[in-house]
């Protein structure tokens, strides 16, 4: 059986994808559920995912990130943006939506949200943004891992310009922010970079035991 | 066989360790290994992971985190801490590194060295600071996943005062500072939580496809 460090040695990030290979829906389903169950700060998941399937749009975004073609060849594309104004309105969608799949009345949830919103809403918007922005790096990671387990490839990317992908995806008017990007596919066989040894630091440069 | 969707479910923020139990070398081993494997942007890994072991370091740095017990009751604290005042210095290693494993002479890197300061050294000290704090995250998801794969509990936490982490744990004169931090160990049966049910965004809230 293959564990976790087996599937972290055979994952890279992938340079060049088989542009006619396609996610099953059933594989799609499985890393849309990884990364739904991601932790987040206070379970609050302040970001959403956007999953380009149409080519396309793809197209049109390939441009906005350097002409890197894993865009275009890639089956799906995960955009992971932050929610951007937060505030009392994403706190009450959350606890309305804890207390239907908890089963509890809302009033039980008030201590919570009460204390969520006192540490949430003072904070500066940049700061804010800094935070939401931290935790999409979870949620991709999630994406990542549970690719690997389906000998799916995905390559985490940050060299792209935001502002052009939100301007084409329709983020700004939904308040979101496009944070990092992940094309999902299958790596092809032509892709050199699969062959390289994986550079990591060692145990002692990485780590310190107190 | 369980399945990374399984792992997820079972895992979940554990407030209450149990005090007595520590987790075996072989499985810290482990943990290490898949935060070492972790992406990270350009595999330049700017950060270092803080494994506290020691019972009275952990007590000292229960104040900072608010008083929280996991700290203590965990059997160890990662603290997952970025590099600061990045710049020639960690590339250059970085390609020290490359050059031994791929058995390349490391001229044959210059190009990507190159590209890389060109990127990297422009950007204002808090934009380094920031997009190195990201990538702990990602490091952080998979000590979560792999933890969780050795029915292994771990919390995440924001929950803490970073200069005080640093001044305790002596980062500040090694150029780092303290982002987000995780108590591994083993959830007490006592905890109440672990019986919550998991409050996520559903599919339709949380996605957009195009």
């Amino acid at each position: 059986m293959k564990t976790f460090l087996d599937k972290q040695n055979w994952r890279y990030a992938t340079k060049k994808f088989d542009g006619t290979k396609v996610i099953s829906e059933s594989d799609l389903d499985f890393l849309k559920e990884a990364v739904r169950l991601s932790a987040s700060s206070y379970g609050l998941q302040l970001y959403k995912v956007i999953i380009v399937e149409n080519q396309e749009l793809k197209a049109q975004l390939l441009p906005a990130a350097y002409g890197q073609t894993q865009i275009t060849d890639a089956s799906h594309l995960f955009v992971f943006a932050s929610q951007t104004n937060i505030g009392n309105t994403e706190i009450d969608a959350y606890l309305k939506n804890a207390s239907e799949i908890r089963e509890l009345p809302i009033e039980a949830l008030s201590g919570y949200g009460d204390f969520m919103k006192g540490t949430i809403n003072p904070m500066p918007e940049d700061v804010k943004n800094i935070w939401t922005a931290k935790q999409t790096y979870l949620a991709l990671g999630n994406l990542l891992n549970a690719a690997a387990e389906l000998n799916i490839d995905a390559t985490p990317m940050e060299g792209f310009n935001a502002a052009q992908f939100n301007e084409i995806l329709g983020l700004d008017k939904l308040n979101l922010n496009a944070v990092v990007i992940a094309p999902v596919g299958y790596r092809h066989e032509e892709d050199a970079t699969q062959h390289h040894k994986k550079v990591r630091k060692s145990n002692k440069d990485l780590f310190i035991t107190l």
